[in-house]
């Protein structure tokens, strides 16, 4: 590709320029879990609205609505860069909202105030969640105008400032734009995820989906002490504990019937993938503070967390758990449990096997408690082709950036606005990530490494190139 | 007993000022949980030795010591009225802190503010639990020597002002006082406990022990997201909810193997006692507020309650507990139990056997997580001779008051001060309650019955009288 040279001279020239605008962006503490800083939000909006507005792009806020009476959601940003028919359109995702932090937590620098140590990491609270790659979008637009190279495509922007709090009203808004303001959208880029590790990139194409259920077992009107009733009631929670070990074995086997047989049978392309992938036991138990894998094999503790469904207990409701020794019997326990969902798994089956399986033990149990079980939320697996030209045109640049291929990964959790973007566009949607697998988002010291961000920046302007040479089919 | 009218005339002639006497204690909001209300607490301690000593008596301090550095616990009053060496001397002992109570909690009265319904019902925080009983010793007091009485006995008292919150430094000053200040101890009575319904009084002779473990199960590092972690790891919610169950079942069966072994085989005397038990199933259930309990006999219900061991699951340290849905997977999470223990239980065995056994089952999970189970604290159960002098005094005065034979109870709960007082003075000790069951102590609307606290009051001074008749082995 012809320009990208001039391009990426142009990007390191820029450097210092673009370290400036994240910090500006970071010392803005847009935090969207906190009310009290929602005019910080607000004020985060207002800026970036400027900077894209001063590079040439074209921007409209979209305000979803109140989050509680009094209390205004942030407006979401839709921008446009460019309106050339003859170009492809590119629709990215980013937000502008941060993970609360104080410097108390243990940071060791003022987390709103970027600060770069020698080997160029850049701390700072929403330096790699989710700042630093939205800028990287703005950089891609400044660095083409300052080397007066033509942009390569049509950019749309979604940068939203509720993700960090369930992207409140983000839904609705796709559903309504999808065919309005971003009705040209060739294809998705979402560039909010990170490596697998930290020396190879990455291109992620699928997310499992996640199924939040509850166990709700109550019998006595109030809590009891157990001295007195100890021995003659029937103790929810010793019924709701025999349930909750009927769901799922210390080997992550989910024991409930039916959950297996909706899984995609393994494909020897699939397994294919996961043969170059550049991940060893040694980063997980790194990871992980321990080595209590249930495997020990590289490879298998992949598929276990991006292509095959896990059962985990997260806790109870209404049951003692302070430190301390309280002789209760609580009378009424919730114990929260979800499943990761991967393809083909249909979420009401799930639903209906999970609820089956419950009033089946239940009735095992013999118990005259009441016990309920019910859905809280849940949210379907994503999973996108590889092959697609949006893939290739990431694969190419990634190439051309770090030198080498990237991995092609998928992710445990959910995002699970990349699968609207996906059913409301009809489009290929692409994660295509910034930083590495040791930037800590939502933790102390979060970071995004210079090198991540300058490399990066040239990684989605070329990404842009790629993409309006590839042949589409 | 010949002085029992002219004793009965003159508590009926001063009931109003028995009922004042009520008012002050509950207007002092003598609430030991909190630190900011030491002050009232102490004014309390201050308020009772000034009254005991207008009515003769002579009381001192003792001081605990420290609760934390800057915080003082409150005294123990240590009080004599009468040191004739031809008399029986008699231990009571009660508690002048209360319970925490605010209006706001859904009290139908200011909780220190001593109100009396059409009914007698004299609503306030320590009204029955419990001033109403310790001011019952003074009204025994007053009313003697106001109808010009010989005093039965020699009464010593200990009343502490810290027993809601722990009894800190109790049991060392027993142990230290035993042989002192309470040397001349022929026998214990505590007026602290209620009756097991509402028309029938009685007196207490056993209560359970109870030991209280913490079972932990860690593996990783720190806490983890389902959605990258869950299937890959070994989940200490797993193994734990596997261990809680095979602790008891939900028909309150322990699964402890060993543990029934030591309980005192069931003998025809003790059957007999619970013949005449006044006690329903219609009185537990509407204390339960729901029918689920593990039978539906009577009497076996307070066998289960009194003589024989329980296991109740209280919950899970460290695990998901509040409202909603969070993804997580804890990494240590610390699940609670106790056993309610009862004669002839050997607490060191009783650990011994619980080790065992989560060790054994620990084995059988296969888990690379850790286990570790250890006891936060054991108490002993106590059971006194029902037949001793003490108790045969106690059934007489009950008799006489109340026109009924009193039943012989046991509690489900343990009193630990009791076994103390048994163990350090070597007498017998009686529990002699005053309120009834529907009194509500440590709840809204604790209330005692005037007519309880009147009787009461004579039952108690007629106690001390039988107390001096009786023959002692
Ligand atoms: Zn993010
Ligand atoms: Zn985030
Ligand atoms: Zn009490
Ligand atoms: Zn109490």
């Amino acid at each position: 590709v012809a320009d990208l040279k001039a391009y990426y001279e142009q990007v390191d020239a820029l450097e210092g320029a673009f370290v400036e605008r994240l910090r500006k962006a970071v010392a803005i503490p847009s935090v969207s879990a906190e009310p009290e800083r929602r005019p910080d939000v607000v004020k985060m909006a207002e800026w970036l609205k400027a900077e894209l507005e001063t590079l040439g792009a074209s921007v409209q806020y979209y305000y979803p609505g109140e989050q509680h009476p009094g209390l205004d959601l942030p407006p979401v940003l839709l921008g446009r860069y460019g309106s050339d028919p003859n170009k492809r359109t590119i629709l990215v995702y980013g937000h502008y909202d941060v993970q609360p932090a104080f410097k108390e937590d243990g940071w060791d620098s003022q987390p709103f105030d970027l600060t770069i140590d020698k080997d160029g990491r850049m701390f700072g609270r929403g330096s790699t969640d989710d700042k630093g790659p939205v800028l990287g979008w703005l950089n891609v637009i400044e660095a083409h105008k300052k080397a007066n190279l033509e942009f390569p495509v049509n950019l749309l922007m979604c940068f939203e400032g509720m993700e960090e709090s369930g992207s409140e009203g983000l839904e609705e808004m796709i559903k309504k734009e999808a065919k309005n303001f971003y009705k040209d959208t060739d294809a998705v880029c979402i560039s909010d995820n990170y490596w697998l590790g930290t020396t190879k990139p990455c291109l992620t194409y699928g997310l499992r989906g996640c199924s939040y259920y509850q166990l709700e077992v109550s019998g006595p009107g109030q809590d009891l002490h157990s001295g007195v009733y100890g021995g003659t009631v029937t103790e929810p929670m010793t019924d709701l504990t025999n349930l909750m070990t009927t769901l799922v074995d210390n080997k992550g086997k989910i024991l409930i019937p039916g959950i297996y047989d909706q899984v995609a049978p393994l494909t020897d392309k699939e397994v294919a993938l996961y043969q170059n992938i550049d991940f060893g036991m040694d980063t997980i138990h790194e990871a992980l503070g321990s080595t209590t894998t249930i495997s020990n094999d590289a490879k298998e503790t992949l598929m276990k967390r991006w292509r095959f469904p896990s059962l985990s207990l997260h806790g109870i409701e209404g049951a003692y758990y302070a430190p301390g020794a309280k002789t209760v019997i609580p009378a009424k326990v919730i114990g929260k449990f979800s499943i990761r969902t991967v393809p083909n798994m249909e979420l009401a089956e799930v639903t209906r096997l999970v609820t089956a399986h419950v009033e089946k033990e239940a009735a095992k149990l013999g118990t005259n408690n009441t016990i309920k079980v019910s859905l809280i939320h849940d949210g379907k697996w994503w999973v996108a082709d590889p092959d697609h030209w949006n893939f290739r045109a990431a694969a190419k640049a990634t190439e051309q950036v770090w030198g080498v291929k990237p991995d092609l990964t998928r992710e445990g959790g959910s995002i699970p606005i990349t699968l609207t973007f996906e059913e409301e566009t009809g489009k290929n949607v692409l994660l295509l990530p910034m930083g590495t697998s040791t930037d800590q988002p939502h933790s102390i010291n979060e970071k995004l490494d210079k090198k991540n961000y300058i490399q990066g920046t040239k990684l989605l302007g070329s990404y842009l190139h790629y993409v309006a040479e590839e042949k589409m089919e």
